[in-house]
């Protein structure tokens, strides 16, 4: 990799991650119109030169601003393993939430989002992450034609949830510990995962 | 009712609705920020000050804009007066399709949901619709202390399937028929109603 510019932050490796944690934040607050490169690079404490140095455009910025810090395909396979078919359910609840709500990703969950679903090409990353982490996840189970239809109903039920609890903010799911909400919805994705399907 | 300004749409009763449906389109297409008064009027074919006569603010016409043409909990309510209770699941999937896809909301859904997840005064209206109506569906069979907590957990998954049906669009899911997914999803729907709960 190319060094950074000179004179700014020796090292600099932090510097790519205070960007995108700012933009993530004004994406958030403002939406991706508004925020401007110039308020990322502030907010950041960087030279603005530098969000083009390591991302070149805004688009690109906000693509990589949506990536998790986690393969969350890896991990679904991985955290599924030994997991017996009638508990995976409640375990991929479990563990999706797991991921959502540690600390590096719980406070981006609610901006995320609302970037995501306000911005096409937020959503285009969106809907493949959906599609890349719940087809990985049922692959497993139904090498069948309903593969795809199994995987985008335990994605809807999923995205839902995110919805209500993070972004809506229905009272009671919001207080919902974990374990509850892997409890009381699991029983719903084990039904996608290995019910009868009609199609 | 005032009548309408004078020589502008004699009868005026249409002028009331074109505003909204301009007002839904450029709030969907542009964000609510963006989308100002002029410009609806302008698409309405009205004359600005009509707006201002019929909604007063701006918050108020986004307000009345996110009002459905028809009062979901009392839909839900008669639809569901003769269902017996272990196909509810099947048939509030079905019945609640059955409005999103009218000719008359069908084409507002994507825009609807866009607004109101991108600003908080629609997001608040979204709220208390979901809330509403849910918890008319459930109140029928649960009046305990889980009512809230199952009304909101068919939310959750009514909410997604709206998010990844008609704005994320997941190809599978979308290509279904209102039969087809409600077959698919009403027992989801008929686990929160009236399945075993943990809380």
């Amino acid at each position: 990799m190319s060094p950074g510019p000179r004179g700014r932050r020796p090292g600099g490796g932090d510097a790519r991650a205070d960007i995108l944690y700012a933009a993530r934040d004004l994406f958030a607050r403002d939406g991706y119109e508004k925020a401007s490169m110039r308020a990322i690079a502030r907010r950041a404490h960087v030279d603005p030169a530098l969000i083009v140095h390591y991302f070149a455009t805004k688009e690109n910025l906000l693509r990589e601003a949506l990536v998790l810090p986690v393969d969350p395909a890896a991990l679904l396979a991985d955290g599924l393993a030994g997991v017996p078919d009638e508990r995976l359910g409640v375990e991929l609840v479990r563990l999706v939430l797991g991921v959502w709500e540690t600390p590096a990703v719980r406070p981006m969950m609610q901006g995320m989002l609302r970037t995501a679903i306000s911005h096409d090409l937020a959503m285009t990353v969106l809907r493949q992450m959906l599609q890349r982490t719940v087809v990985a996840a049922v692959s497993r189970l139904a090498d069948d034609h309903s593969a795809q239809q199994r995987a985008e109903l335990v994605g809807a039920q999923m995205a839902g949830l995110a919805l209500t609890r993070y972004l809506i903010g229905l009272p009671t799911l919001a207080a919902m510990s974990v374990d509850e909400v892997a409890e009381a919805v699991g029983p719903s994705v084990q039904h996608y995962l290995t019910g009868t399907m009609s199609a």
